[in-house]
């Protein structure tokens, strides 16, 4: 388990104390918030949209709540994804999934939880902006998680191999699964500063690339990596019968994929970057993300 | 079945526009979604919603959708209460549950796309008021839809048993289980109106007094209701030790509780329309309320 650098602290911090709670609550459910709240990932997607919002210069009071936000969707579909009628994970993050410890019925609640905490925050740190930031965050959420997001990539996902299982099909579930919480956590803190056209299709061309990327080197993992290494199972998407870009195309052809994904990621940035120093943040959190996977194929 | 109202068939026409939807999307997600979306039942939450809504002269483009909203609420949480690590029921509205038909991962992300989508339509219902509304109605739905709401109470309602089994302990559930989403239905529409601290604090109070009684009558069905009669499964909770006010106290007892309940709610609901003639939609919609109980009582 790494050590926290500062930006890491500040969130974890943050992530507690924006979690779900009130007076009295269940305890089963009260211990599955809090495992869900402490056992922190990579927490990428919060780091980006921290980054975003104070390089667009949101208060703080926005920038972290916004950060949480989206880290909770993430939180909350992973527990999702790991019960027993979906991938049927024992160990996420190195412990034993939510639903082992506290049960199928009480993993969903605390999903649910933090599903509308997470609307909440958006809603409160956006309370104050201009009516067209409002309906386009809407749009955005409506977008990313909903049937063109995270759940009907998630239910195309289940359901693999029941239509097409080329890689189209595998891109479009990486796209729905993985790609929309980085259009989330890229388009999310930006909207406050009301981007141009332009930079808009930049910034939703940078996550369906970094969505791809991104799905493509943990499908890379699950191939060769260890369960030590991991802290999940991996091997799965095999006996699963998951979309899996290694076992669709091969390493070596993943592989290369993976490469050219990287270039158009690096080129997309630059392009972003270009139209304006505010998006100069992107250039950090590439080279840390990139370093990061690497670090983790190794 | 009965027959629709005009009110019942404007809110089962806005039902099915609204529901989510995305091109291409999985097919099995999607008939479960076209279930829920006209599997109709009472429509109660929605027709409250409508109702104050037109009363306080709420445009139809945001009428509709808040009605919508709540009543999706509604139904994703009567898709995950039947879940087998849930209530494990098998008839809901006359049909097979959600689960039953579709598989419990796609009843679950159907739930999830109603939720998303519901949070959606608020956000843009009230995108054009004021922050201060906009404030408020974020904290409504936390409130109402967390720890404090829905997801604490049911997470009350499952582990009823392990804790207090008191008449106490009873009504705290049913505020979350039931109580909440009449909050939300009764108070969502009134705050474009920027209601006064004496009608918020009706409003709550009603809202207390409909979700217990109305707990209550699902109490007594249950217990003394037939399958055939109620469209769900019935003398469940006795079989699943769930909280039920009848069990607990007896039904003499329980009768009485639900008489002064109903004193109650026809107090507030006067005091409350003693206020404004815009709060008159109440008397209609109690008249309603209570009748429609009663002939289910029967």
């Amino acid at each position: 388990m790494n050590t926290l650098d500062s930006e890491g602290m500040e969130l974890a911090a943050a992530l507690q104390e924006h979690a779900p709670r009130a007076p009295g609550m269940e305890p089963h459910l009260h211990a599955a918030i809090t495992q869900t709240a402490t056992a922190l990932g990579s927490l990428l997607r919060a780091r980006l949209v921290l980054s975003a919002a104070r390089s667009h210069e949101l208060p703080e009071a926005v920038a972290l709540p916004l950060a949480c936000a989206v880290e909770y969707f993430h939180a909350a579909s992973l527990i999702l994804d790991d019960l027993p009628c979906m991938d049927d994970a024992t160990v996420r993050r190195g412990q034993a999934c939510v639903h082992r410890v506290h049960g199928d019925a009480t993993a969903i609640l605390a999903a649910l939880a933090f599903i509308n905490r997470a609307h909440v925050l958006i809603g409160l740190a956006y309370a104050a902006h201009a009516p067209a930031v409002r309906v386009r965050t809407a749009l955005l959420l409506d977008d990313t998680l909903g049937l063109a997001g995270l759940v009907g990539g998630q239910a195309r996902d289940l359901r693999f191999g029941e239509g097409a299982t080329d890689r189209r099909e595998i891109a479009v579930i990486a796209a729905g699964k993985t790609g929309a919480l980085f259009k989330l956590a890229l388009i999310l803190p930006a909207l406050a500063v009301e981007p141009s056209a332009a930079e808009f299709r930049l910034l939703k061309a940078l996550a369906v690339y970094w969505g791809q990327w991104f799905q493509a080197c943990d499908d890379m993992k699950d191939v060769i990596g260890t369960l030590m290494n991991a802290g999940k199972d991996t091997g799965r998407d095999q006996a699963l019968s998951r979309p899996n870009l290694v076992n669709a195309l091969g390493p070596g052809a993943a592989q290369r994929r993976i490469d050219r994904l990287e270039r158009q990621l690096a080129r997309t940035s630059r392009n972003l970057q270009a139209l304006g120093a505010r998006w100069n943040y992107l250039a950090e959190f590439h080279a840390a993300i990139t370093g990061r996977a690497r670090a983790r194929a190794a």
